[in-house]
This record gives C-alpha cells, sequence and structure tokens, in this order.
C-alpha cells in the first residue's frame, strides 16, 4: 500500500485515544437508548437484531466529525451527544439496507444480518432503527430546545434525501447493467451516497451546535464533498487490497459484488477495449456464477492498469484540497485541540489501513 | 357476503362524498411536496417510483380519521392537513416494505413495486417515502408551531414502534413455521401492526390538534384499536371473497402467501386434526409450490367450519364496541356533522365489500 510522505504516526495516538473517547460516549448514548428485553419473545428477538450491527466494531468517524466541528466553534460537545449518536444510528439502518440492495455477505466481520434472519425481518429491522434515529432527533430538544433540534431534524431531512438518490442511481446502473461510466458520473453518486452522511452533515450538524454563522455552516459543503469522497475511495482500495482481519468485509467482494468504484471505472476507461469487454463480462455476472480466478483477474489488471493507485492518488489530492479549504475557511478560529484533531483525523481515515 | 342488520345506504353517499372531497385535499397536498422531476436521469426515475403507490387508487380512511377528529373536538381540519398527508405517506412506505416482506404481487390493481422494478429499488423508494413522511412532519411546524408539531411528531414515533414490532411478530411466524396461534395472539399482532397506524394514531393526532384534552386523547386507544382490528379482519376476509376488480389484490392471495389471519387461526383451532394438518402442510408451502385447487380446498374447509362468518361476526361485534364506546365517551361534544360522519365512515369500512 502507498503511503503519503507525511508521517502521522505522532499523532496517530491522540486520534485514535480520541476516537475510542468519543464512541463510548456515544455507545453509552446508544445502548441507553436502544430497547433491551420485552416480555413478548419475538418483539425481544426484534431488541436483539437492533442492538445486533449498533454492536458491530465501528471506528465511530461520523459521531467525531460532529464532536469535533462542535468544539471547534466554540460549543460544548456534550450537547452534540444526541446527533452524534443520531448519525450513527443513520449508518446502521443505511448499512443493513444496503447490505440487501447490494447482495452482500460480511459486514464489520460478521455475516450480514439478511444473511442471519433473511431478507424480510432484515427490512424491517433497518426500518425500527431508521425510526428510532428520528427518535433520537426528537429527543433532542430536551438538550437543544425545540428551535434548535428542528434545525439539526432538517439537516438529516436533506442528508436523507441525498442519501436515497444516490442510493438509486448506484442501483440504477446495477440494473440498467451500465458499466460506460466517467469520473463524474462516480463523484456525482459519491457524493450524494456518502459524502452527505459521512462528512458534510456530521459537520454541518456539529458546527450549528457549535454556533457556527450561516456563511460557515455553508462552506462545509464543499469541504464535505472532499473527505467524504477521498473516505470512499480509500474503502473502495482496501476492499481491494485490505487485510480481512482489520477490515472486516471479503477482500474483493466489490469485484464479486459487481461495484462501480473508481478504480473499476479508471481500469475500464484506461484497458484495451478486448480486456474492458472481459473486466465487464466477469463483473457483470452474479456473484455465485464468479470464480476466484476472475475476481483475481479483474484484480490483476487493476494492478497492471495503476487503477489503484490512480484512485489513491486522487484521495490524497482530495485530502490536501479539504486539509487547505479548512486552514483558510477557519483561520479566525482558536487554534485549539478541537482544529488540530479534525486535520489529523481526515488524514487518519484517509490514510488507514482497515 | 353476510349483511349487518343495519343499511347504511342512506349514509354511505355522505361517506363516499366527505371520503372523495378529503382524498383531493390531501392528494394535491402530497402531489404538491413529492418531487416530480430532476435533470439526472437516475434521480428522475426515482422520484417517478416514488410517486407510483401515491398514485394508485386508496380509500383515504386514515387521513379521513384525523380530518375528522380534529373537526369534532373543535379543530380546523384544513390544519390538520400536512398530518393527514403524513399518514398516507406512511401507508405508502410500510406497503412497499410490507409487500417485499411478503412477497405479495399485486397491489390496489397493479403488481407490487418490487415486482415491477426488483427488490434493492423498491426497498430504496420505500425509505424514499419514509424519509418523506418525517419531511412532510417537520413542515407542520408552519402550520402548527414548535410545539404542537414536536407533539405530532412523537405520536408518529410512538406510532413506528409499535408497527415494526407487529411487523416482526408477523414475521417470526412465518420464520419460525409457528401456526398454533390462538386469537389473543392475533389481536396482539394486529393491533401493534394494523390499529395503530390504521386508526390509533390518525384519531390521536386528529384530537390532538383539535384541542382534545389528555384523557380525551388516551381514550382514543381502546377505540382505535376497536376499529382498527374490526378493520383488518374485514380486510382478510374481502382477501377471501372479495372481487379482485374492486379489491385490487389477488382473491385468497393469503392463502398463497401463507398468512396468518383470524380466519385461518379458528379453522385451524376448529377442524380435525388431519384437516388441520392439511392446512397447515399447504399453508407453509412456498407460493409457487401451491396448486390452485390446493388454496381452494382450504377455502372450502374455511367455508365448513364457518370460519369466515365467525371472522365476520367478531368485526361486527368489535364495531359495535367500538360505536358505544365513542358515543359514550365523547357525548359532551357538540353533536355535529363530524361525529356522525366518523360514525358513519367506521361501518362504512368495517361493512365494505371492496
Amino acid at each position: 500500500m502507498q503511503k503519503t510522505g507525511q508521517d502521522l504516526s505522532p499523532t496517530k495516538h491522540l486520534v485514535t485515544t480520541y476516537l475510542s473517547e468519543i464512541k463510548s460516549k456515544v455507545d453509552a448514548c446508544i445502548f441507553d437508548f436502544l430497547p433491551t428485553t420485552h416480555q413478548h419473545p419475538d418483539v425481544h428477538q426484534l431488541y436483539q437484531m437492533m442492538l445486533d450491527y449498533p454492536r458491530r466494531a465501528a471506528k465511530g468517524l461520523r459521531p467525531a466529525l460532529c464532536m469535533l466541528l462542535c468544539e471547534a466553534f466554540g460549543g460544548d460537545p456534550q450537547r452534540a451527544i444526541n446527533t452524534a449518536a443520531s448519525l450513527e444510528l443513520l449508518q446502521n439502518w443505511l448499512l443493513i439496507h444496503d447490505d440487501i440492495e447490494d447482495g452482500s455477505e460480511l459486514r464489520r466481520g460478521e455475516p450480514c444480518l439478511h444473511q442471519k434472519h433473511g431478507i424480510p425481518m432484515a427490512i424491517n429491522v433497518g426500518d425500527a432503527l431508521h425510526c428510532k434515529m428520528w427518535e433520537m432527533l426528537h429527543r433532542n430538544t430536551e438538550i437543544l430546545g425545540h428551535e434548535l433540534a428542528f434545525r439539526i431534524l432538517s439537516e438529516f431531512i436533506q442528508l436523507s434525501n441525498q442519501v436515497v438518490e444516490g442510493q438509486h442511481i448506484e442501483l440504477s446502473w446495477v440494473s440498467d447493467n451500465r458499466w460506460n461510466l466517467d469520473e463524474d458520473d462516480y463523484l456525482t453518486m459519491c457524493i450524494q451516497k456518502t459524502a452527505w452522511y459521512t462528512c458534510i452533515t456530521p459537520c454541518r450538524v456539529g458546527a450549528i451546535i457549535g454556533g457556527a454563522s450561516e456563511a460557515e455552516i455553508d462552506g462545509l459543503v464543499e469541504l464535505g464533498k472532499e473527505i467524504g469522497v477521498a473516505f470512499q475511495i480509500q474503502d473502495d482500495v482496501l476492499n481491494l487490497i485490505g487485510d480481512v482481519g482489520r477490515y472486516g468485509k471479503e477482500i474483493a467482494g466489490d469485484i464479486s459484488e459487481g461495484k462501480r468504484t473508481l478504480v473499476l471505472i479508471h481500469l475500464i476507461n484506461a484497458c484495451t477495449a478486448a480486456e474492458a469487454q472481459q473486466v465487464i463480462d466477469i463483473m457483470a455476472r452474479p456473484r455465485d456464477e464468479k470464480t476466484e480466478e476472475e475476481v483475481e483477474s479483474v484484480l490483476q489488471l487493476m494492478q497492471k492498469y495503476n487503477s489503484i493507485t490512480y484512485a489513491q492518488q486522487r484521495s490524497q489530492a482530495l485530502l490536501r484540497e479539504a486539509s487547505g479549504r479548512f486552514n483558510n475557511n477557519f483561520a479566525h478560529l482558536h487554534d485549539g485541540r478541537a482544529k488540530q484533531l479534525f486535520l489529523s483525523l481526515i488524514h487518519f481515515f484517509v490514510e488507514r489501513e482497515y
């Protein structure tokens, strides 16, 4: 795996310490909130299923972005805790439905929920967590008052509209068997499907609770796009070359699933027409009709045409743009722990190896 | 089909006129709200799919209950329009997901959404409408102010928790291949899965906007349970003996789907052990492994053991209880159009033939 020139090890410890601190606070909030027991055995079983994905190891990027931005704008991050927890609930219901829609097998090192309990129950568990997200946001009134709680709700509504549209674009590519995609197609999909819920909204809601101005809040859209896309590209790279034990999904699972990543789009546009046809033939077939050798042959072509390296470079470039933008736009903010941690955090996530 | 002693024809016209008046107001609100066009062709396609179920003919029971209760408590029903529209959006996303979970084929006379576009897209369209429901409820602030809009949100949260639990109970029966059910099992499931979103919450939110007291609002839970269960039993009866052109689903589709209705539960408990085993053998098999003759044989046993008649009688008894409860509990309300229409409406829905 390529490394950037920068060595982050001195700050890496600070980031991981911060992440685990936030994660335990947010987990406490979530597990205090989600129901755990019910006298009706079937409802009790539903509650256990609702706890499944939230209990699986996650890095907690989204809550960390939210809490840090709140702090960077001078707010008390504790006031953002329900909102940060809502971001985790969002992530969990989205993943449950996304895993069904993509026919995925593993999530965070364990079988996907629909692999364990079937599609009907998994859809309903996703819906149950989706409802719990709005319930958690409703509880924000107690901390933030009506007006601010409503503002946060409207941010989640905006984000929801983005994420279902991004998801539909990607599902349309599968449904239409479409492979003639360029980088712009990828960026449009990735910003809507991933960047909004992974970075734009987490940053915006944190900043709003922290007391940022409307101009400052608006400035977070571009920043969040860059970080979110960089993050997703790195995720797709790790899917191809990561370590299954640390990454938690099957390696090259995206090739098995036929996922249109930046790496794949680069390959199809860079290789010969004959190779492109061969790649598409393999990618387009259902998972269980692909051999390991075929998946491996796509991976080899990605290496031959430097598609993985290209994606890593794009991801690094986006990270540099985001860092520069953050330093420029928010030069007036106090140069304290939150700003430093934010920069370290985004480097950590884009340069992570799992 | 059995008729009750009461002849409702003089008031039936009033009810259908009122329903179509409310439906056109609520439809105007929904179609003004849902997005229709987008320059990205895939997002445009998503918008069309989101409009599919809302455009199909529906009777509009839920918005009517909401608007009538608002009026009965002396409120301006126009203030309840967004809330009524949210109830329709709720119904639509629930149906999309429910149809996938049950493996249904027809909905309101057309193929189910997942039959037209596949399960992945249909899950996402359901999620998109689900998000739109909360967006519509968020817009309530403009009409109702923050505090009342938040109260309505909390009613929808309570309802959502009920409906996913009821849905899970029913899915558990399928997953566990469970058939030794009694009427109490059915009632628990039906109240959570159907009565809450069909009657309890529509009545409660209408009453809240109309200015009802907390005691009056609480009194609507029992009333809504009775009406909601009566309504569902009648729906299950129509599934067995209705006219496909008017009913909009396949006749005896519930037998094909293996659905645990009150009719079926009565039959299994009333017939001989050998017949029960025969019925369960047929019901438990997947839809495509059942012959028409087998479905017909279950239907004949339901007739032989008067299971359909029994269900109709239970439904009628619940309706009588609900009418009596309404008259007793709300005797102090002005005896105007809204109270009369409410009573006519619940009779109409429980005695409907489509």
